[in-house]
């Protein structure tokens, strides 16, 4: 994010860096205490914590940042500790979210290191441990997740009264948990289920899964809860909401362009990984109805094929240019991202507050990582 | 838990049955609410509750009983809805535990019926779908679980603010959750890191992965949560813990008796499971501690074979009788049982309280299921 820090004035750059700051720091504190917790009754589960740490040292914390601007833009006090728990939170939640996607999707690379699970396949083999390292990883890394998973909830918690039973802020945590699970379980169901679907319908489903899975919860959620947390009126948690799904929707089709056509340098995942996953995203699901009947059976009997030539990502890349859904996912990018700034600009915040969401709405759906 | 009635007075048990049944209502009426969200906003998704919901019917409802008799013995109401919501979240939470557990553990079965990842991988051949239905199976599971874990929490935070930030009942809550993921891996970690490790520790090992794993939670901290939720004071739930310890640790090694030596038709899971999944229980522990050298060859080189016939499941259990191991861990239990009565009897509980806990531990520790 760093390349948009001119745009911001340097106040609200400071506020934001010391935020990000104090989150690391709140994360980093967390952590250790339960760290310790685990090194005296347990000590070799500790290494649960230090995967844990590791993971959320990374990231570009764009929930957070969305959550503390959404609290300052409902009146919430600078730095406060409920915001800045609150992000500890999100990024908790969204890192139990990746070890267990990471589970699903076999992938090797996260953040540009070893996912977690090849992290304790890695440990299992240079130990030469007994029976199958692949088990033992995914076995750490599923344990690894549910207690980052319990964690976020913790620390949710630990906000207090504000986020208790009954709260709205509550109550968004709660929906973005759910929808987050129902969307990704929504992705692995139109992977297995959708060559046998109608195709005309393909980039519906694929839009709703995009919404479910990620939309809502990397830009809505976060955001209204911020708002909701610092008591925001239900009127501008909506417009919160509405500037942020377009928003949301532009930055995961961003995303998947980028799970095709990224560069493996600055998305720390090797090249076309979506297609070997058989993601069935906005840009396949255009494709599959744009192209003639031969190249939808080509594309349809190479996608989720792990071990997937170099060479063929390279013609199934072509193909989705050619077929025109490059271009047709670029241009949804365009207008949802136009719909959020025009929405942006309607927000009843001050300037401060709408500069920061500027530039973190410019960050989400220009960035190349 | 039927065949314990009789030794229940006429009022207990008719009070029992009552929360037993609230509990049950509670969590088809909150699932069912789940549902119905999903149904109107990802109907594909619902599944993941019908397979949470299915689960949750069966199962002993050993946790929710513990809850609710350390409830009343610290004061609280009959069949508040306080302690009824505390079991709704343990039920879950156990749940959750269950369906992961049998992810990592490869289980094929789960009280009686396909485990969940099992279910999800039959759908999947059902339908004649694309791709690996293992794969499809292991992925539906896990967010079946994560989904289950997060409604667990949810449960618990509508209790109130009893159960809200800082309070005693939520520290408990807590350290179940950090204990039990922390306890499964030790398990985990203990199968595949156990044979490189002094064996002449391996029963201390065993008895500290039950301690996390199952000890604590399953009777441990049901009984203090329920206490400290009705306000008990520090004395009583620290008495509770000191009888409840004990009960946990012999209701472990009775199940680990059962894993190997239990009645397929009552346990609902196939003979000599504990053996093919390679779990290193006390049990296994003692054997390895009292047999020849090339007895523990024999042994080492058999744990953890999925494919074990049962002609050697045969063999182990006959070598396991007669390294003394099966003689060693009945006494353990025996020990254990009388410890835990012991403390029941100084317990300042009612006499109702009192007798239910007694037929609660009767249960645990004397069942064959």
């Amino acid at each position: 994010m760093d390349q948009l820090r001119p745009t911001l004035a340097a106040g609200t750059a400071a506020e934001q860096a010391a935020y990000r700051q104090e989150v690391a720091a709140g994360l980093a504190g967390f952590l250790d205490s339960k760290r310790d917790a685990l090194l005296k009754a347990a000590p070799d589960a500790a290494v649960l914590v230090d995967a844990i740490a590791d993971l959320t040292e990374g990231g570009k914390r764009l929930r957070a940042l969305l959550a503390y601007w959404g609290w300052r833009g409902a009146g919430g006090g600078e730095a406060a500790p409920e915001a800045v728990r609150a992000g500890v939170a999100l990024e908790l939640f969204q890192a139990a979210a990746l070890i267990h996607d990471d589970i699903i999707d076999r992938s090797d690379t996260r953040r540009g290191k070893p996912s977690v699970h090849r992290q304790f396949e890695s440990q299992h083999r240079r130990r030469g441990w007994t029976l199958e390292p692949e088990r033992y990883g995914l076995a750490a890394a599923l344990l690894a997740g549910d207690l980052c998973l319990s964690l976020s909830e913790e620390a949710f918690t630990s906000i207090g009264p504000e986020a208790g039973s009954g709260t709205e802020a509550r109550r968004i945590f709660d929906q973005m948990r759910t929808e987050v699970m129902a969307g990704q379980y929504l992705d692995v169901l139109e992977e297995v289920a959708g060559p046998s679907r109608p195709a005309a319908a393909a980039v519906d489903r694929a839009l709703q899964i995009l919404r479910f899975k990620s939309a809502k919860y990397s830009t809505v959620h976060p955001l209204c809860l911020g708002g909701a947390l610092a008591g925001g009126d239900p009127e501008l948690v909506h417009a919160y909401a509405e500037f942020a799904l377009p928003l949301g929707e532009a930055f995961q089709i961003r995303d998947d362009v980028l799970g095709v056509f990224g560069d493996p340098a600055a998305t720390g995942k090797p090249a076309g990984d979506d297609l070997r996953e058989g993601k069935r995203t906005v840009l396949v699901a255009h494709t599959l109805n744009s192209c003639s009947d031969p190249e939808r059976r080509f594309l349809e009997e190479r996608l989720g094929s792990s071990l997937m030539a170099d060479s063929t990502v390279e013609e199934l890349r072509d193909l989705i240019v050619r077929s025109g859904a490059l271009a047709a996912a670029e241009q949804m990018i365009e207008e949802l991202t136009a719909a959020a700034y025009e929405r942006l600009d309607g927000l009843p915040v001050g300037a401060e507050v709408g500069g920061a969401l500027r530039a973190l709405a410019d960050a989400a759906v220009r960035r190349n990582a």
